[in-house]
Order: structure tokens, then C-alpha cells, then sequence
């Protein structure tokens, strides 16, 4: 027989009854039911009962078990009696009655219980992280991670991509965060870092003629914790693409995701129709490039119903320039109770408020309440009614100025009010491309123009558009957004390097620095370069929202904490003196 | 029509004869008939024949392209003329007359051509990468190791491993060689370090309750470098199973490794009975612990007949304690010339040299010849001969004093032999597992007991092993030889802190200096470790193998130059000020 097992503590069922098997796996429970004893024995595929009553040669050890002990048990598979079955398990015919016991590893008293409920501080779990992943959410938020990028790369490879794998220790490429820096020995005084994508090595890859790469990617940036990003790596699905245009790029892939979400939605709705929306409706609409499209509100214009109104604070304020009016329609929330509610969310994310209207019958026919609505008079209260599509039970609220100063919080009301009203489908995967995004935005404090979100996209209309107002650019550039997170970002690229230098110009950078911080790849366009674009698509985020986690630490299996520090392994910690001495560093002491 | 193409350059044939395509692709080469232009186009998938003649509307822009300029064309297929079909490729019976260009990307002149065998210096192929990544031999380099990796991931899939991904930015865990640090930003003075493999976490995730883990890995190590070593990232097929002994990680290894050999291994032959020689008889048969088995030759103790002969220096060497005389069989290697060529080899590698005696018929029988023959008589060199299984024609060298002091020359010997004298089948892969690694060596230098090889192997015998004479205790230790290569190094594990503290307390580390360096690892073992064990397999290696490449940069797309510098992207750099400001770190000035 083997040294351990004979059959996994799944396996067992009542076609094994009578059968000499030897199990190992650890002790889930103990139960002391009067001198006979019931162990749960765990392991990884599932549990299997064991029992042994004085009777057994050696009972005085089994008694000494304790929770999480790793035992290896042989003994004589037995029918349980017809009322004691448990349907719930695989094993829950049988039961094994233990003649020989061995303790394969001995537990200390446990820091956290892995059977049961029992919630323990964050601190506790990432120390002790071996005995929280034992327990059953984190052992299958693990198997479902590991089954999604299975998933990925099976269906990336059906479509005739192959995984390349890309340096991580290369040199400093700025992104917009921060480089993880790593201190040359041989080079005293020089520091590779790890890339923050492998934006740079596709791209080259590309041009190198490989036509379709991907790759399971390691990223690294050094930033602030949040709680839907780890503190120092994350994984993207990478993909990049020659001779395609950015529908291309949809059309390969809508399949791979909507894919992975129907094989592991666990029968939650996946949309099919990806609708293509631009950055600036987007904005319009939702108040932000990544809406959470199970919500179905949308905002509306409605400037026209208050210019020359009797609101003075809305008709005054459309008189400068730039500014707007927008309403979130609210279906269902009619009442001033949750109206004032909704204007104090909104005060409370810094605006001075949200004004509104609802509509009410009171016996006699439908009433618009609320002072927005006596401001302004009947008609135009029912004229915004109507443009809204709104009835009896329904509420409007209005954000007035800028578009940029209230948008953000307009979004987030938007979602709030989804949210209180019910009006989202929690057992749904709504998807839309955000596209169309502008190249460069102006810095509203130093007035300059620099790019709004990544350099190396392709401007819509080439180097003729970038001639005129830099502003006005559009990129082939898109995100793709699931129930309100970016799930994928990425761009038909820039692949001439005149367009590049041009687009850098506009930005402020000259030609040296562009040399200087991509000439890696901007050499490379020197040399052919094909037409190419894709786009990433963030692995932590797409496990997250498939195990409804909120934390990015509920699906990495050895996460940092808050403060980037591994509890376990003790990371970061102090250096010896010799190996500061091999890379010629000095830490300078903090005052 | 798609934008860039209808076809790949691989696709088009004589059913496509007549109809209008769009294809993109490189510039190959071009060809001037006459004022008939032919252009080889390539693509990722394969290359088409396109052409004009003054007729095409385009004639005067298609005489403007160069080598590798990338261009997308219109035009109509056409038969070749039978005497012009090229049977080599598979668009050989068809060409594409142009009927439109653009160009897509122009080149500058090339520091490197694609098409042709012109070699370069490695400094300009690793500058200008993408240009060599084009070449035949690099593009199919990497689409081998792509494939290899792919074929590895469902060969563990198959055999119900979940691939997990474990940490890269974590703590120093010294394995042998010098670790990448990473100052932390958060915690100024402290480090992260890059993992020299995943070793702790694989172990961690058995604890965890995984049973079956593996990994795509990358392994960071501060090496100087080699020819077959990577001066920073490898990556390793990392595998971990619980519940298994060291048979159990070979039946489930081999399968793999085997089959990735027989499915990239065009037709070469692949061992399928993969002997298991312990550490001790590969050194005394083939003076290494990696031996290449396509050399049949196996060295052999020859001291007796040596004891007290007339060759005095063996004799007298004989009478110090630990010494041996071994004696290579060299079947075939029958010439003085030959033997002198070899004795100067081992004079060349730091040995005296080595004796040899050779058998020739000089018309009246068998001749023993050399003169080591002379100075030990007939009948001692005819039982040598007779030892060794020599004939006519054949030769046997000498080696003596201690095994340690000559035996990687006597390897070394052993290979020159077996590849002058063509006794080594190039078209094999011959496998062997050496086993039985001793846990410890004692340091000749210093006399101190250090661990030979893994401070985490579990000891035959376990603790009562340890008990007694350290330089004894062997360890369930593993490697995979092929062709005279390291491919796969493993052990089953020492789970049981008590053994683990003890065997660390042999080599003198006490428990405090443990629970230190390797906390993470010991402190789980408390919690109720399962048995496991498993290894990791060098893909660089496995990959140069497949492809017939002595250097490693030959299988890895981005690869650094020997002194860790990647010439293309201009790693490693100088730092910003404000980063290492950042980092609160310093840089020494060196004298």
C-alpha cells in the first residue's frame, strides 16, 4: 500500500464498504460522542469521517488528535446506519473505523481556527496565512483563481496566441506610477527596476514580427495600498496585436472574457452585447469612464430648462461659460425622505447639495414637489418630466456648473442611488468599451497641456489631427468596464515614430527625452514597424468580482498587507551590512 | 477589405488564383529583373512572392522600398510559370501582382539584416534584438519555447496541478547565491528581495493544503555569468506535491519532461527507462552528478591491480588512506597518438596527467603498449584489460589519489574521450535520476560539517539518521541528468521542525539563526505539515537542448549581455535623485 494514501478523503463511497484504505489529510473536527470517537479528516478534496471506539488498538492515540493535526489513518470502510448519512458530502455513506494511526505533523495551538466561522483580525489571517488558505472561502477563491487563468490562456492559445514571457528585471520606464528600483552589484551606482507593464516589451515583440503575443504578466508598481490593488505586484492578462484595427481587438477579446465570466459566473448573467460608448458620453451619462452598467440610469442635459428660469442660482450660473445643467433621473425614489438623503450624500462628497423634484399623487392627480419645481413653474417641471421619461413615485436631481467640478460626484450619486432604489442586478456582468478618449488634457493649475492617460496610443486621424487643437484629439484608445471597475485598458499604438516625437512635442517633451526615457522602443519604430495595438486586462479585478470579493488580499494567496509588508515572511526587512557594501549603498538615517 | 490584410503570407495558394487580396508583411528581400520588380513578403506565418512591373500604377513608389520596410500591398493573385513554382514554401505556386502600396513602416538603414547567414557581433544583435528576433533561427527559437511552456502547463494540468502564483517581491531567503534587493520605500532602510525560487512558498502552499501545486516560475539570482546561466531571471517548471515520496514525484515528472522531449524532439531519441544512480556511483562511473549517458563509458576501481606493482608511483600513492586508482575505458581509442592527446587534456585541466595503457595487434596478437603496461607486467594489465572489457584497438586511462582531488577531470576526460572517438549519439536524450545526495560535506578548508547541497530535505532515516555520523546521512535528494545537463533538481522535504532544527543545528545553525532566515517556512511546519516533496525543472536549459543552442541567450527574447546589461532598453541605469531620495539611499562614490 502506499506510504500515505489509498485514496484521497473524497473518494470513499459505499462501493468501498469492507475495503481495507489508508487516508491522510488533516483533522478537520473531533467529535467525543461517549467514548467514541469522530474525526472529520480533510484534505484537499474534501472530508471523509473516521471513527474508532475503545475497541481500537490505537485509541489512546487517536484521543491525543487535536484540530489540525496531519494524520495518515488505515482502517476498514463501513456503511453508516441509514440515519446517519450526510447528502451533503461525496463520502457521507461511509464512515472508516481506524486501526493504525500516524501523526504526520503535530499542530501547535492554533492562532485561527480553519473549521468554522469565527472572523479574526486581518492581522492574524495574513500572519498565519497557511491556516486561513486551509480554510474553505480562501481554498476556493485560490482554486477559481487558478482556474480563470487556466481558462485565459487555453483561450488565448485557440486563437493562435503565444505567451511570451517578458523581462522583470529591465530598466526604469515611466508610466505614471512609481518604479520599484533594483540596485546594480556590477554596476555600482546603476539600478535596473521591475517594468510596471510589459507595455514596452509588446510593442517590441510586435515589432520583431511575432504578429500575436499574450502573457500571464507580473506588474509592479510601488504605490499607496487601496483595497482593489495590491501594494507592490499585480497579474494582467497582456495581449498585443499586429495589423489590426481597434475592432479587431474587441472582436478577440469579448470572447476571452465574456468566456471566463460564463464558465465561472456560476450562472450569473453575462452580457453579450458589448456596447461601444464614447469617453465623453461616458461622462455624460454615468459621471465617469467606468460605469456600472447594471445600474440603468442615465444623466441627461437639461440646461435648457432652467435658462431664464425662476431659479436664479441655476438660470445665473448658465449665464458663464462652459456650464451645465445635468439631471440623474432616480425611478422609484419619489419621496422627499430619500431625496434629502440623496442630497445629503451629496454634500457629504463636498458639493453644496443636489436639488431636486419628485412626483407624487395626492388623490388628485400628479403633484411635482420639491422647491427646484415651485422655482421654476408647472411647465418646465413637466417638461424635464417628460424629456426624463419619468411618472408618479419618480424623483430628479440636478447637479449645476462645470461639468468637470461636479462629474465625479455625480457619478457616485448615480450609483447610490442605484443602489438605494434597488435598481441594480446583483447577479449580472454588465460590459461596455469606453472608447474615443482623449490624447492630452490641459493641467487646470499650470494650463499646460500633457496626456491624459498614456503616450503611446495612436491619435485618431494621425498627424493631421495632432496639427490642430491638441485638445480636440481623440485616441484609438479604450477600456472596457464591468459593473463599475476597469477591467481591460489598452490601444491601437502609436507605431510611427514621427507621429510619436509630434505627439511628445505637444506634450512638452523634446525629441531628446523621448530618446532618452523610450528609446528602446521608439529605435525599434525606426526599423519597420507593423501597425499593432491591444490592450491588458487585470486578472486580481476579473477574480475578485467572479468570488465577489471586495478585497484584492481575498484573492492573491500571499498578499501584502496595507502597509506593503509580507507578516509571514517578514518582508521587508533589514539588510546585512555586507550585501549594502557589495551594491556601494549607504541608507541614510531618517532624522 | 480589412485594413491591413485579407490573407497571411502564408495562406495564399492556387485556389486563390484570380482573386484580389490585401497582404502585410516585411520587405524579405527584393529582386530588379529587368524592370520586374519581385518582392519576398514576410510575414509571422511565412512569405509571399509579390511583384510589378512598370504596368502597376504603384511602380514608382514599390522601387522605393528597402529591406524590412513593413508595407501593406493590393493586388491579384497570378499563377507562376511551372519552371518558376518553389516548392520549398507553400505559397510557391502563386505570386501577387501589385495593384496598390502603402507604406505601413519604413526602416532605417539596418545595423542587421533579416534576410541571409551574415553573422554579427553579440553586442549589435542584442541592441538591435528586434532585427534578430526576425531571423529565422531566433523567430523559431521562441516560438519553441513558447511551445514548451505551453505543452509543460497541460501536461501539470492533466496530472490535476493548479498553477499558483507566488510572491516576487519578498524576502531575502539565502538559497546558495546572492539575492536582487529592493529597497522599500514605505519602511526607508529596509529591503524586499526578489526570490531566488519559490521554494518556501511552494512548501507553504502544501501546508496550505494544496496537494498538488505547480509553476511557471521566475527565479532571480546575482550571478556572474555563464554561457548556460542567465545573470539575473531563469525560470523553473517548480512542481510540489503532498503526501508522496520521492518515487511518486518521478512518476509524475517524467511523463512530462519525456513527453515535452518526444513531442519537440524531431525525431532525436528519447530515453524512456530512466535509470535511478545514486550520487556516490555516478561520481565513481562518470566523475560528475550530471553525466551525459550517450557515452557509454563508465570508469571503474582499478586499485588492486595496482597494489603493489611495479609502478611505483600508484603503488606508493595506494598506501596513503583514501586514495584510489580509477581507469577510464576509452573503447576505440587504441593509438598513442590518440592517448598522448588525452594525457595532455588532463595535464591541461590541472592533473600530472594520466597513465594509459592501449591494446594493438602487431600481427602476432595482442599487445598491451604504454608504458604503464611495462611497469606492471602482463598479467596485472591483462586482468586490467580483462576488468574493463577491452578488445583490440581500445585504450584505458589512469587516474590516482583521492576521488575528490581528480574525479571532475576524470568527468571531464570522460567526455573528450566519448566525443573524440564519436561514442556519443547526438540525436539522444539520455536520462538518468541521480539519487541518495548526501546531506552533508565537510568543508576541506575549514573542517566544518555544512550542507552539501538543501538545507530542506528530508534525511533518510530522519532523526535517528541524524543521530549518528553526518557525513553518512544521505537525503531523499534528487537531480535529473540529461546529456550532461542538470534539468531537474528536487527533494521530499523535512517537514518535521524538530528534524528540520536538528539538522540545522549539524551544520551549525542554531535555532534562533533559523527561525530567522527561514521563519516563514519553520513556523508553518507547526501548524500540522503534510509530507510533500517535489522540483523544478530548468526551462532555459530544456529549451537550449531542444533547440541545439549552447547559449542560453539564444532561447530568451530579451535577454542581458554577460555583464547584466540589456543593451536595448538601457538597463540598468542611473537613478533619479528624487527616487533614491525616496529610498532614502545613498550612493557610495567608488575610489
Amino acid at each position: 500500500m502506499h506510504a500515505y494514501r489509498s485514496h484521497t478523503c473524497a473518494e470513499l463511497n459505499k462501493s468501498n464498504v469492507g475495503d481495507n484504505v489508508r487516508l491522510s489529510g488533516w483533522v478537520h473536527r473531533v467529535r467525543d460522542h461517549g467514548g467514541l470517537l469522530f474525526i472529520d479528516l480533510r484534505d484537499h478534496f474534501g472530508i471523509t469521517q473516521v471513527m474508532a471506539d475503545p475497541d481500537s488498538p490505537v485509541f489512546a492515540e487517536i484521543e491525543k488528535v487535536r484540530s489540525e493535526w496531519c494524520i495518515r489513518i488505515d482502517g476498514n470502510v463501513m456503511a453508516r446506519d441509514e440515519s446517519l448519512i450526510n447528502p451533503k458530502i461525496p463520502t457521507g455513506e461511509v464512515e472508516v473505523f481506524i486501526r493504525d494511526i500516524e501523526v504526520l505533523g503535530h499542530a501547535d495551538e492554533l492562532p485561527l481556527m480553519v473549521f468554522g466561522d469565527q472572523e479574526y483580525p486581518e492581522e492574524t489571517r495574513l500572519k498565519y496565512r497557511y491556516l486561513d488558505l486551509r480554510r474553505e472561502k480562501l481554498q476556493n477563491n485560490m482554486k477559481l483563481r487558478s482556474d480563470v487563468v487556466a481558462s485565459m490562456r487555453k483561450r488565448m492559445w485557440d486563437k493562435g496566441f503565444r505567451e511570451f514571457q517578458t523581462p522583470i528585471i529591465t530598466s526604469s520606464s515611466p508610466e505614471g506610477a512609481r518604479d520599484f528600483l533594483i540596485p546594480s552589484r556590477l554596476h555600482p551606482g546603476k539600478f535596473y527596476a521591475l517594468p510596471q507593464a510589459p507595455q514596452q516589451f509588446k510593442q517590441l515583440i510586435m515589432v520583431s514580427g511575432y504578429d500575436k503575443y499574450f502573457q500571464i504578466a507580473p506588474c509592479f508598481r510601488d504605490e499607496d495600498p487601496r483595497a482593489d490593488r495590491s501594494p507592490t505586484d499585480f497579474y494582467q492578462l497582456d495581449m498585443e496585436m499586429s495589423f489590426v484595427t481597434q475592432q479587431d481587438v474587441f472582436d478577440t477579446i469579448q470572447p476571452v472574457i465574456q468566456g471566463v465570466f460564463e464558465e465561472f459566473g456560476e450562472g450569473r448573467k453575462v452580457d453579450t452585447e458589448w456596447e461601444q460608448i464614447s469617453y465623453k458620453d461616458a461622462a455624460l451619462w454615468y459621471g465617469t469612464d467606468k460605469p456600472d452598467l447594471r445600474n440603468p440610469i442615465k444623466m441627461q442635459i437639461v440646461s435648457e430648462h432652467f435658462r431664464g428660469s425662476g431659479f436664479a442660482i441655476f438660470a445665473k450660473l448658465l449665464e458663464q461659460e462652459g456650464t451645465e445643467i445635468r439631471a440623474i433621473p432616480a425611478p422609484g425614489g419619489g419621496s422627499r425622505k430619500f431625496c434629502d438623503r440623496m442630497n445629503a450624500f451629496a454634500q457629504k462628497e463636498g458639493l453644496p447639495g443636489m436639488g431636486y423634484i419628485f412626483w407624487r399623487d395626492q388623490g388628485n392627480g400628479m403633484e411635482a414637489a420639491g422647491p427646484l419645481a415651485k422655482n421654476i413653474g408647472p411647465e418646465r417641471t413637466e417638461a424635464i418630466r417628460q424629456q426624463l421619461g419619468l411618472e408618479v413615485g419618480d424623483a430628479a436631481f440636478f447637479l449645476a456648473g462645470k461639468p468637470k467640478a461636479f462629474e465625479a460626484v455625480a457619478g457616485r450619486a448615480r450609483d447610490e442611488i442605484g443602489r438605494e432604489l434597488k435598481l441594480i442586478d446583483e447577479d449580472r456582468f454588465a460590459f461596455a468599451w469606453i472608447v474615443d478618449f482623449p490624447i492630452y488634457e490641459r493641467d487646470e493649475e499650470t494650463g499646460k497641456v500633457d496626456f491624459e492617460h498614456n503616450p503611446f496610443s495612436m491619435p485618431q486621424g494621425g498627424m493631421e489631427a495632432l496639427e490642430g487643437d491638441p485638445l480636440e484629439v481623440l485616441g484609438y484608445q479604450y477600456d472596457l468596464s464591468c459593473n463599475g471597475y476597469e477591467l481591460v485598458s489598452g490601444a491601437i499604438r502609436n507605431h510611427k515614430p514621427e507621429i510619436m516625437f509630434k505627439a511628445f512635442e505637444i506634450a512638452g517633451y523634446g525629441r531628446d527625452e523621448v530618446e532618452k526615457r523610450f528609446g528602446g522602443m521608439v529605435n525599434a519604430f525606426k526599423y519597420g514597424a507593423p501597425p499593432h495595438g491591444g490592450c491588458a486586462a487585470g486578472i486580481d479585478r476579473i477574480v475578485m468580482l467572479l468570488a465577489n470579493e471586495a478585497n484584492i488580499r481575498e484573492v492573491i494567496m500571499f498578499p501584502m498587507n496595507q502597509r506593503a509588508e509580507d507578516l509571514m515572511m517578514g518582508a521587508p526587512n533589514e539588510p546585512m551590512n555586507e550585501q549594502l557594501r557589495e551594491l556601494h549603498l549607504r541608507v541614510i538615517p531618517q532624522e
